[in-house]
Formats: structure tokens, sequence, C-alpha cells
């Protein structure tokens, strides 16, 4: 399969590599559909949503309320994700993981609530092991969900106040250094920094060592980053590619990673974020991120525009010409 | 007005600046329109293509009957820069600026040959002064009948076998030296690199010094960059913005920027090529790149590409809610 994608590539007319990542996206592409890659016949933004008990700490730059706020933005569609959304003609489905508050019914909104918030991980697990199976398989139903709905291309992000210091915990537990990944995830004072730090330092101290996903999750994770990785460990077993956000969603996908490396054949990096841990986490998985541009969101931005340029990548295997076809002579 | 558009960016849910390269170019897109920048209504690319006389160099790939064999493939629409405009909605129109070949009538050609080819400017002018100053002209009445059209974001690109060397030559014929910039465009021997790297020498030993940008143009550029040329200095002359792609349509840049430097406020640049070079003329001009792709293609690809992030941006700005209409917090 894959010489079969690679011929085909080779032979439009355009020097052979040209086209760069677009041939790369196109080849995996071809590889999870099992042939030359069709266009998604519908495309949808899963934004998981959570409250993190972490927070306490003073480690963020808004308070908590903004978790459910932001929901509502979503679910009412004045958010940046919302706006790149219906630019890629995608859709947006809000999923409540955990957030600190009772939503009523939407048409928009996925109720998969595992509690009202998290622990704070510095002081106690965030969660129960029993907790912690239960995200990954609601994780694992909206999958399910989604494939039956027709989604052929999905992307993930996510929301909540606290996020990238949980996911900075996560990528600990799972032995990358703090000193390589810490950082500010919006702009925070010099003080909230140290304070994340030190909450980074405190969890991995009270909870190592770290047995396996599960426990990484019960320990330092959160509802939401259980959902997300339940989310792509059964899109990948249906073969269905995910595009990943930023530093959030990525250690969601670490922790799914580390349950079956090869999920990786099966994910896009949307983005490379500017929050530094999150380019460390990538290439951990071996993952190149599609666009550079500078952002820090979070909630599924960089992914959803990402689609644009993978639908690009699709349409240039189906579309050009070969050097043959148009009689364009090869290299003499 | 730089005020007014920063301050709307800021009111937008999400925190300030986290939107990077996309409220660099919301901001821009604001400057040169001159309010809250709205949509382009009509999108369109011009692909410049010409014949160099430097081929007789063995400095490329492809023989040089591959310009008028990919200038029908273009009309045809069968290559990636058809699937690309395709993709973003937007008109591909072919500049035959001196390509070495009789072209029949096409609607989506337009004819604007300077002559059947420039000479090999290692021997003698690429091109007189008359030659040189006719193509600035008729880049600028090529873009004043895209005007007409209403056209409102353009993009150009460049085909002509040798392109990226006559590209060498006029950025190092504008000082910036030819180790840090001489590369391979497409895939070549060693012995054609090395050719090439020997071509721009003699050529830059044999004209210097260089006056202006009349004087380069004629001694080392070829027809299809002075009408890029002449092209970006009229759109920026009228406020239309104008997407680079790659080295060449870079280097035509440079010859446009010598003349009058205000034009790098209208111009974007679409991609950052594989190119080496690229990067050290985009600096040149302070202008800094929307995508990173590894690619290396030159016809528009890349800049076509970038017109979705562009218009991401211009939706971003409009559609988004601000915290006050939201009732999100803001930091506390």
């Amino acid at each position: 399969m894959k010489e079969q994608i690679q011929k085909r590539l080779d032979s439009l007319t355009k020097p052979q590599g040209s086209l760069g990542k677009l041939e790369d996206i196109a080849l995996k592409m071809g590889l999870i559909q099992g042939r030359i890659p069709k266009l998604p016949r519908k495309k949808a933004v899963y934004v998981f949503a959570g409250d993190h008990g972490v927070v306490e700490e003073d480690v963020s730059a808004s308070p908590k309320e903004v978790t459910p706020q932001m929901v509502l933005n979503f679910l009412n569609g004045g958010a940046a994700i919302n706006v790149f959304s219906r630019h890629t003609n995608s859709d947006v489905l809000v999923v409540d993981a955990g957030v600190n508050f009772y939503f009523k019914d939407n048409p928009g909104l996925i109720k998969k609530k595992v509690g009202y918030g998290t622990k704070n991980f510095t002081k106690e697990r965030a969660m129960s092991i029993i907790e912690a199976k239960k995200s990954i398989e609601y994780g694992r139903e909206i999958a399910r969900h989604s494939i039956v709905n027709g989604v052929e291309l999905a992307a993930i992000g996510d929301m909540g106040i606290g996020n990238t210091t949980t996911a900075t915990a996560i990528a600990c537990a799972f032995g990358i250094p703090l000193k390589d990944i810490i950082d500010i995830g919006t702009v925070i004072t010099n003080e909230q920094l140290n304070n994340k730090k030190r909450a980074v330092e405190k969890a991995i101290e009270l909870h190592k060592p770290f047995k396996d996903s599960i426990d990484v999750l019960s320990k330092v994770g959160s509802y939401c980053f259980g959902e997300m990785a339940g989310f792509l460990l059964e899109c990948a077993e249906n073969k269905i590619p995910v595009v990943l956000d930023g530093f959030p969603t990525t250690a969601a996908a670490m922790i799914a990673y580390k349950i079956n490396p090869k999920i990786k054949n099966f994910i896009f990096a949307g983005h490379k974020s500017l929050v530094k841990g999150h380019s460390v986490i990538l290439k951990s998985m071996e993952l190149d991120p599609i666009l550079d541009l500078n952002m820090r969101l979070g909630e599924g931005t960089g992914a959803v525009l990402s689609f644009s340029l993978i639908e690009a990548a699709i349409k240039m295997i189906n579309e050009m010409e070969t050097f043959e076809s148009a009689n364009v002579s090869k290299k003499e």
C-alpha cells in the first residue's frame, strides 16, 4: 500500500517530494484509509471541558468560573473554535467531562460528566481508579457515537482553567523532565508560574512511582484528559484519524499512546503551540506538527485550521495530473 | 486605526495574543483596508512564466521544454496550483511574460510576452534596459486589470526552468552573500549545483556594480521577475494585498522593495520554502512566513494555501464574541 501511494505521489507533475508535508499527510491518510485517500465526508471537533482541582494552588490567569462560561460561549457559537470550524466546514461538539457546573441540555453538548471537577492533586489523587477507567470508557463511547454519525476526520480540543498544569504533571509522570516543559499557558505572573512549578513538583513527589496510564490519570490527570485518551484509542481502533491541538490534548495523547503506541499512526499534530512543552511531547511520540502559528489557545483552534491543509493534501493526490497524462517531460 | 483594531482583537474571548500570527494577519489586513478587515470578495493567483537564458549553463534538473509544458498543464487545470486554488476558491491566471514558445489564445492566459526567453546572463545582460522597464510596466498593467476585475486578495507564483538561479543572482546583486543562499531548487546533481554557483559568481563579476532595481533586472533578472515586481508595486499603490510564494517570487519582491520599501506593508509571505535563501531574503524585508510545510515548488502553491489562514484571521476578528458580549470573566 505504501509503495502504491508513494508511486502515485511521485508520478504527479511536480518535482518528487516538492510538496513536503502535504505529501507526508497524503501518505499517512492513505495508509489509514488503506487506499489512495478520499476526502472525509464529515468533520468534527470535540472540545473536552473539565475543571482541575489544582487551580486552588493559584496557577492560572483566569478564575475557574471561566470554564463553564467558555462552554456556554462554545455552545452559542462565539468562540474562536466556532469561527474556525465554520471556516473549515466542521461541526463543534462540546463534551462536559467534568465541569463544576450544571448545564442544561443543548444539541451541541455531550453530557459525559464523571464528576464536578477533580481533586487538588498536590494533596491527593485527582480521581479514583474507578473514575479514571470510567473517563476512558466515556471517551470511547463518544468516539463510537461520532463514528456511527459518520465523522471521518475528527479533532480534539480542551477547555478548562488549569489544564496546562495538569498536562505538565502528566508529562512529568511519564518521565519528561519538568525543566524541559514548564511554561506559561496563558500569560501569568512570575509568582503564578512558580506556583505552577511547585504544584507539579509536589504532585510528582507525592504520587511517584507511576505504574501505568490509568495510575497517572488517576493521580495527576483529570476527567477531560481521560476522555480524550479514550476517544483517541477508540478512533484509532476504528481507523478514524484524529487531529491534536495544543499541549493539553497532546498530553492526553500520551496517556493513550502509553496504552497503545500504534495510535500515533492515526494521529495528526495540527499545530505547534507556543507552549514550550508541546514540541517536547510531540517529539516523544514522533509527531510532526502541520502548522506553526505562534498560537497558544488549546480549545481546538490549531487542529481545525489544519483540516484545510489535510484536505488540500488529499485533493492533491486525487486531482493532479501525472507527467504522462499531462505530457510533461521528466528529468533528463 | 492600529489602536482600534488592536483593541478589538484584545476584546475577543481568548487570552490576549493567543492566536499568534492570525492576530498579526488580521491587524495587517485591517491596516491595508483601513478598517476592521473584511473578507476579500475575489481571490486570484497570477503565475508568471518565463524562460531563463542561464539554463545553457546546465543549472537545472529539468529540460527547458518543461516551462511551456507546465504552462499548458496550468491552463488545463492539472497542476498543484490549480488543485490548491480550487480548494481555496481562487482563480488561476497564467502570465506568459517570456516563455520561448508561442501559445494559442486561452481565457486563463494573459499574454504579456516581452521576449522569447532572456539571454544567458553569464555572458551578457539578460535583457536591455528598455525591456526591463517594459516588463515592470506590463506587470503594472496586469495588476490594474486584476483590480478592475475585482480581485481583492492576490498571490503570485513563478514558473520557469532556471528561475532559482535567476533569483539567486538577483539577491546577490542586491548585496546578499552567495554562500548564505546558494541551494538547490529542485533536486539536482552536485555538478549542477556547482554550475549554478559558478554561473551566479560569473554574472556578478561580469555585471557589477549594480546601480538600482532596473539595472539589476536588466543584468541578471528575467521578464517574469520584472512583471512580478511591477505587479507588486501597482497593487501596493492601490492597497491590494499580495501573497508571495517561494524563492523566485520573493526575489522579485526585492526588486520592487528597492524601488518602494513601503510595499512590504501590502505583502504577505505565504510560506517558508525549503530553499535556503528564501528565509534570508524574507528577513531582509522583515516578512514573516505564514506556513512552513517543507515545500519547494514555487508556482504559487504555498501562497494560495495561506489564503485559508488569512481568511480565518479575518473571520476571527469579525465573528468572535467579546468578553463583554459573551459574559466571560477577564483576568482577576
